[in-house]
């Protein structure tokens, strides 16, 4: 077997008793039973994934891979190819918005070139895990062979594998590639079965014009791959790109690690949707962080069953929604870990 | 002129300069134009309060106020009076919900007695403002004197300067006190027209006989008292309690020294409405954290003009929405101050 079907078949099922205890610990918290609305849906949640009633959530990392786009060449996006390296430099140099957020929720930020069309030399804290200089124009072929596609995931799988073994208690994910919120809505009206024009929006603000071209795009990906949903991997290589495809990979490799993957926007959910086509069991492991503005973000969160935490009109990928849901992730823990009990408190409980 | 009327008349206008200079910083940063949704939206709004384009939000606390109240005695509330007292040592000890997410947003707690009924003597860290063993019964006539809810407000004034004399940047509010979801839903519609049915819930979780007896508790406190709403503070006095009003005094003071103030739920909604009766432009200070679970938070938002950062379906108040709304508020003034910019990192602007 493979990586890839080796971790797919070792994705465990939820744990529900450990969920179940958390909220009996919960209960026990000087608050009103369920007072604390989705922090405690939260603590169960983590609970349920990790398969312990303490579980953690202390120790953070964001996964952001980069990734160039052969569909770049259509003009559908309003950012130049070469901002992809250049952002990726601004990663390595800590002045990203990801930067900010990951340092402001105490998480590392582990920078992952999956294919850059020219990267740049020489940048310190860049993981070199180059598929190609940027996928195949999607829009006259697929974007990787089948082959690219899988050792993308499996890069992303190794990742994710080595995050747990460091002690990685909590994942995001997160992504920069210009022109990849088209394969994310290729990808999404595969997975979906929506027309392109319900699940294509303007990126990172294309005008009119460019926004019909892009939902065009879209419809040539889908007319020329034929992508068929029942093979997975063979739809996230027609339609996707590397850092999608790896990305896909960290989800699976942290839901078989029983890790919890925060996912971001629009892109990094899309990613989320493969792994879940790849493997069901993979969705169990995956919090939502954030709604973007991006058309085809609630038609994702709404294939993997995920209501976000955040709805702050965010739209700018990088992991930087789901590095602000870490806050909440977090505090969930914490509260469970650190809340008197009404006995412990000497505070009368009247729920019991 | 007393001192809650000099705090009025000294609180200053925005500044529209300060948040746009903020904007046009934001638009020099690497990410698109506008991507980072309400943070861009937050890190003007403290620019215009602090009169800077150089906002700051790392210094922060939150203000928990505990009061009891006299119309605990209908029969409104699922725990009993004690509770107050004994939630005010949970907060002493750093047991309660509140304690937990302000470690976890690295805010101070300033715990302040206004009035619990029988208070729990010798608790280290507890500020000492009792107004009164607990307020009267609002169904049967004034639940406070003029002279206790301004004694009250200033107590709040006092607070509020102390705490921007020592450098605090952003301020948060919480309260505790069983059965003041009572004199909130009271205040609200004596404020803003709506009938009671509309603005009152079910606090900390009462079954729908106590939830009838509730409706019609707000309805008789209005009959009897007669409110004016032009009269904000015979209003605050007669519907109101003493940790509304003394959080209503913390709204004034930081506004007048231009200190952002984070309202949580419900209840401390209703003191920063009470403070915009009574000074329009505190409201212009105030940032809303949460949409609570309670029927009258909505109302109460409405009137302040404020969409909330969160909907995390929480309903415990204490300051714990606004605990967990810090970590955004931080998080856009972290953005803004250390994020690169497209020429600093040598990025190509597609906004130019």
């Amino acid at each position: 077997m493979t990586l890839l079907e080796t971790t797919c078949a070792a994705i465990p099922h939820l744990d529900p008793s450990a969920a179940a205890a958390v909220q009996r610990r919960l209960d026990g918290k000087t608050k009103p039973r369920g007072s604390l609305g989705r922090l405690e849906e939260i603590a169960c949640a983590l609970a349920a994934i990790q398969g312990t009633a303490s579980p953690r959530a202390a120790v953070k990392a964001v996964v952001v891979m980069a990734g160039d786009h052969g569909v770049a060449a259509e003009g559908v996006s309003a950012f130049p190819q070469e901002v992809t390296a250049q952002m990726v430099a601004n990663f390595a140099a800590g002045g990203a918005a990801i930067n900010v957020l990951a340092r402001h929720a105490g998480a590392r930020v582990i920078v992952v070139d999956m294919g850059v069309k020219i990267p740049i030399p020489g940048l310190p804290g860049v993981r070199d895990q180059r598929i190609g200089a940027g996928t195949r124009n999607l829009a006259r072929g697929p974007a990787m062979t089948r082959e690219e596609a899988a050792r993308a995931v499996e890069a992303g799988i190794g990742i994710a594998h080595e995050l747990a073994d460091e002690g990685v208690q909590v994942l995001a994910i997160g992504e920069m590639g210009i022109g990849n919120t088209t394969p994310a809505s290729a990808l999404t009206a595969a997975f979906t079965g929506l027309a392109a024009a319900e699940v294509t929006g303007r990126g990172t603000g294309i005008d009119d014009a460019a926004h019909a071209r892009k939902v065009d795009v879209v419809n040539r990906a889908l007319a020329v791959n034929r992508p068929d949903p029942s093979d997975p991997l063979g739809t996230l290589a027609a339609l996707g790109g590397f850092e999608i495809a790896g990305l896909a990979g960290v989800v699976l490799g942290a839901a078989a690690r029983r890790v919890p993957v925060v996912t971001d926007g629009f892109i990094a959910s899309t990613a989320a949707l493969a792994a879940a086509r790849l493997a069901p069991r993979a969705a169990d492991a995956v919090l939502a962080s954030h709604r973007s503005v991006e058309a085809g973000h609630r038609a994702v969160l709404r294939a993997l069953g995920k209501e976000p935490l955040l709805d702050l009109d965010l739209r700018l990928g990088e992991g930087t929604g789901a590095a602000l849901a870490f806050h909440l992730v977090e505090a969930a823990a914490r509260v469970l870990d650190e809340m008197a009990t009404f006995e412990g408190a000497g505070v009368t409980d009247a729920g019991r």
